[in-house]
């Protein structure tokens, strides 16, 4: 062993004992006749003392930054202590040193704010990876890794690794393939997710399932994918949804705990997808704040539980309201002193080109009691009080009304609602909250292919009062612009997101395992039988030989240990990322094979 | 929940309670009026008891194999116990029940014993899983990650993910590849092993890490490897060797506590690969028993540290001996009294073709003190006697003799070992014995294309001591016959592998970790400046900002779940395994796929 310690655990207690460390040159300083170096690895930063001949070594031969020391010497109190680490009351004084290696200067400094850019740090990942602030992202995976193992690891279940070479039934995303050297013409597929293995392992007894497993998606990249990307993957056989829902936010209550001590003991809240649509304008609201939206015009989507408010704003002649396919309010604490600047920046915000809108509404809730909009012109007090009480709005309260098509306005305001509590700093970074979404719709219609689509997945079961909905109603569609009239829009499914602070950390759903329920899920879908059987007839043919009633659920592990790590960004907590164009700059891959190569695959590049 | 128990956990403490379990149909027992069923899940099995109204009930709906059933009833002691299962003292007297799901008839049946022929029991692999001979399997190996899991924590080691999705870079095996949507003409490749990331973290300042970890091989699938295969894969910074060989041999007493409970308090013994291959003839010696080699010729290969006994056969006009490349013997214990039908047996055995020798002398060292053997003609007993002291022979052994060139003799002497002793039960299937096999050649030369090949990989370092001979030496040969007169011949490698009752479970090395000498090692190796710049210019880079000292190992993950479970085949400790050629015959992958996806990737079938 190069080292009796790391640069992380000696303290005053082991003062006077002889050690070795070994590490990375961190800053050198001269005081006239002697030389303080820190040195550091993983573990901390330890201060290291050169007298005057060993100074004078280090004259000859200079340390330069990111150096290997391996150095031997004495603990020593320091006179200068710096209590800001925790190896900052002690010093070695080097009795003798080696060089284990040299170092180039680094293109950008080791620090928690380098001077390097993305590309830069990207290219030489290996020196980006040394920086504290990422270092700190890297352990951080790794614990909620272990937190998450354990927890599975005490409720049963098991890790079984499934296959990565497998078969390409592309169904939503396209596949990564493999080519077949053994099998010219043929191919393999890397998985999407281990979905249909976890189906058979639960068909073959398995009852508690889980892995930590990367998936593969060859998507066009949005900034923050990776075509390469890690799931903890669980399923879990004889369960209905509510046992689904309690395990699995004990999952993500062990894990705060474990990894940031953060006792989460109120359960987590449930909401079905209507209610968080209907609610927040999206299906993964952030409820660390209380603020709702009001629908102010019923959309034309399917709600089957919900009216709107339209008397409110209805015979007013306000033509932006009444031609408007939608009109959504919501009430913004505090905010009734906003000056005319303000609320124009407001405007300009709605108005850009990400968000979309063509104007703003506003009612001020005043602190006298009075109420002051932009619509003045349109609405009497009594009516601009009675939109504030339905929004509920206090006085001090300022009411931001959009109006639009449906689809465009729902996320505009969902937008705007986030802004705002960005701006009233209603978002804490420390604080943690959990939300079901539940009840998902089935299907969504897509009008490109002219076809229902799985909304989550095509294994995903309806809710069992809904099954009869879909077994007795073909999937044919006579007009498709009357898709939401067709009863499989009315179908909810069985699924369920968990969603932290805004984010979908995780999806799942209870799975269908009747064959025939299976059959007519795919005929749903357009696939034709013999196609069915083709892409999926082993999962067919699993479920004739009594396949139990299942479920599970898969959590975005980037994702999770990216917000746990209080960043937006899932790249910096893995080790070595993709940048947007699927390449690693590090590697220079994807790059050019031999010709060798392809002709034994029996491949050709050319279309 | 289905069920308030499994199958697997009431006794007769739970007397009386009403209980809930779901589960499989074993066997369906009619003693007249009333039913037994026997239920079972991954737990266990559960007797239930139908009454004779649910009887009629069954009558009308009869139960088959495999249904899935739930069933509600009261706990209550048998009469008639069986106690050679945990549940076997407690039935359930059904008061209702309800069948989950129905199952056609198996095509095999679900036991210890099944009928199920391989290619079946593959195509219908989530029926071969619930078998109890592979779950055990499948248990064990959770058991084996679990407790290697633990033990890597517990030593600081961390768990990093390292990408799938890399750069082609061919050296040995080869790659499986990936056509890049995104990058036409472009591939990743899929690692064969983490090896140059987990150097890289090591350069990074990780000192610790470790990963369970898919691997990929696209090489002509001998009987038991896989196409894919699992490996612990674990690297170390600031050890040397010695280092290394502890703490890894502590990774696999752990598992041994934790999986077999088994107490490995002995030391691993070290031996040099000279050693192993002069003494047992392979690199992976079995030493479970006692039996040795006695080279009685000096073989070509370079052993640095050995002579021979030659003296002992020669001059007795013996030509088989004489002509030979290569003369072994080994002394079998208390095999002299072998019958004149057993030794030719025994001939005949070395004759077959996967053996290859053309004959076998043997003596036998009678109880007596005298000696007998198949070439007295040429030897006297004098001469015999001086044999059998040098073998070690004591009264009552039987010493069998090998001659002929040097590779497949000694192939050949080191299988008729382990063969006499599967013969004479030395093999003990519950016995355990670790073995480091240290000090590898470096280099092999691959008389094919000229050139020296990495025995481990090229980022394994020669011995300190014999750096100098790698750097002061080219790599040119002028007469290829006689390449092991090449100073690299005699490089060793800081390589280990550890061996476990004859098989290789793990290897690993001290890695190079100073540009130069890794550029050598590539020139070595016949790469121009360019192609190792091309293909490992990163890690070339990575080594000039100061990499640390590092080694590490990999161990066969498959191998080592097979071997703890006594199996010889892997395939049985892999959940989802594909065939001989490759094929998963469960999904019937690979495949064709569409049109359209090789036009998106931009490339065609053809050479």
């Amino acid at each position: 062993m190069y080292r009796t310690h790391t640069c992380g655990n000696l303290r005053l207690s082991d003062k006077n004992n002889v050690v070795t460390l070994a590490g990375w040159v961190q800053t050198v300083r001269k005081f006239g006749a002697i030389t303080f170096v820190d040195l550091r690895d993983r573990y901390g930063i330890t201060q290291l003392l050169f007298g005057e001949e060993l100074t004078k070594q280090l004259d000859e031969n200079p340390l330069g930054r990111e150096y290997v020391l391996q150095a031997i010497g004495i603990v020593n109190e320091r006179s200068n202590k710096n209590l800001n680490i925790p190896t900052g009351e002690i010093e070695i004084a080097v009795s003798s040193f080696s060089i284990l290696n040299k170092s180039a200067v680094p293109p950008f400094t080791i620090q928690d704010d380098t001077d390097g850019g993305d590309d830069l740090r990207m290219k030489y990942r290996y020196l980006d990876l040394r920086r504290n602030a990422v270092k700190k992202n890297i352990e951080l995976r790794y614990a909620v890794n272990r937190a998450a193992r354990n927890y599975l690891h005490s409720q049963g279940f098991m890790d079984i690794e499934t296959p990565f070479l497998i078969k390409s039934t592309p169904e939503g995303a396209r596949d990564f393939v493999v080519p077949s050297r053994m099998n010219q013409g043929e191919f393999y597929a890397l998985p999407q997710s281990p979905q249909t293995f976890k189906q058979l392992l639960m068909v073959s007894g398995y009852d508690r399932y889980y892995q930590i497993v990367k998936c593969f998606r060859d998507e066009d990249l949005r900034a923050d994918r990776q075509p390469e990307f890690t799931q903890i993957d669980c399923e879990m056989a004889f369960v209905e949804q509510e046992d689904i829902l309690n395990m699995f936010e004990g999952l993500v209550k062990s894990v705060f705990k474990d990894v940031k001590n953060i006792d989460y003991t109120e359960s987590v809240q449930r909401m079905t997808w209507e209610d968080a649509m209907w609610n927040y304008g999206n299906d993964k609201p952030d409820i660390r704040f209380d603020i709702k939206l009001l629908n102010l015009k019923k959309p034309v989507t399917v709600y089957t539980d919900k009216s709107d408010n339209a008397v409110l704003i209805n015979n007013a002649d306000f033509k932006v309201f009444d031609e408007a396919e939608t009109v959504i309010a919501i009430s913004v604490p505090g905010c009734s002193e906003y000056s005319r600047k303000q609320t124009d920046e407001l405007t300009e915000w709605v108005k850009r080109p990400q968000i979309g809108m063509k104007g703003l509404v506003f009612i001020k809730v005043n602190a006298d009691g009075t109420y002051k909009s932009s619509v003045d012109k349109f609405y009497s007090e009594e009516k601009l009080k009675a939109i504030a009480d339905a929004a509920g709005a206090k006085p001090g309260d300022l009411i931001l009304i959009l109006a639009g098509a449906e689809e465009r306005t729902r996320k505009a305001i969902s937008e705007l609602r986030l802004e705002m509590a960005e701006r009233l700093n209603l978002r804490k970074k420390d604080e943690y909250k959990l939300l079901w979404v539940v009840d998902f719709p089935l299907f969504e219609y897509d009008e490109e292919s002219s076809r229902w689509v799985a909304r989550h997945h095509p294994f995903t079961s309806p809710k069992p009062t809904h099954i009869d909905i879909m077994i007795n109603n073909s999937q044919v569609i006579e007009n498709a612009a009357e898709y939401l009239k067709h009863p499989y829009a009315n179908i909810k499914a069985n699924a369920y997101d968990m969603v932290l602070n805004g984010n979908e950390i995780g999806g799942g759903s209870i799975r269908i395992f009747q064959r025939t329920l299976q059959e007519k899920m795919f005929a749903a879908l357009g696939m034709s039988a013999e196609e069915a059987r083709h892409k999926f007839g082993f999962l067919l043919g699993a479920f004739e030989y009594g396949a139990p009633p299942h479920g599970g659920i898969a959590f975005g592990f980037d994702r999770l240990c990216a917000i746990l790590g209080g960043s937006e960004s899932i790249r910096d907590f893995i080790a070595f990322p993709k940048n947007n164009s699927g390449r690693d700059v590090m590697l220079d891959a994807p790059s050019a094979i031999d010709e060798k190569q392809m002709k034994e695959l029996g491949i050709k590049i050319g279309s």
